[in-house]
């Protein structure tokens, strides 16, 4: 007996917006949810955001609005650029950089999507990952 | 070009007993890192946390403990359980019911992790979901 990570919930004030963002930075396919008035995300290719391999995003409306650093977040890797060119696309996308005290020499690129919520793009791409995990680290 | 969602980034005061609380409960691999006094977590059978097809879990050390609700969690779906069975299991592993407003007909359980981090477990199992992906909902 286990459970199964089926969803990563993201709470937001305006659904849409957060949910066009994060289809956008991830290249993902948007089920809106007329019922919650929210916003599933997945990878194309999954006949809906069930039927994913991994986990979905539930992009769903709450009243409130951001307070303080979110205690969980999202890591992202470029996949088909460098870190540089995926900041750019991010911020071109609605991103902010934002500083969450994190030490001016870290490898990491810390963002906050269009409602703050902060994210991390990764120093080595997906293909750098992956070259790495053949020949070794 | 796009990102890949890489890691979901948790932060804890004490990254281990998270850690051993989401290796548990999700049947996940754990890897510390010594460098940064983090754990990471991944689906068993990855080389490694970047080896997985999806993302991987970081536990992180903070300082700060948690304040508000969280506005990203966890959404679990029981694995070869039901919904009440899964829950006892999590309840057994350190997690707590908890109101976070939700009414009381939902679907859904509400729990938290050791250090108050709130999850959800869905009311359909895995195998609940692949049986409505293979015959319609």
């Amino acid at each position: 007996m286990r459970s199964r990570l089926a969803v990563v919930a993201l709470d937001a004030r305006d659904p849409s917006r957060v949910a066009e963002f994060w289809a956008a930075a991830l290249g993902w396919d948007s089920w809106p949810d007329p019922e919650e008035g929210g916003v599933s995300l997945a990878p194309p290719g999954a006949s809906g955001p069930s039927g994913a391999a991994g986990p979905s995003i539930d992009v769903m409306p709450v009243p409130e609005g951001k307070t303080v650093k979110n205690r969980l977040h999202f890591d992202l890797r470029a996949d088909g650029s460098t870190q540089a060119e995926e900041v750019d696309r991010l911020l071109g996308l609605g991103a902010t950089r934002v500083d969450v005290g994190q030490k001016s020499d870290v490898s990491w690129v810390v963002l906050a999507d269009p409602e703050g919520n902060e994210f991390c793009v990764l120093q080595r791409s997906v293909q750098e990952v992956d070259a790495a995990a053949v020949s070794g680290p």
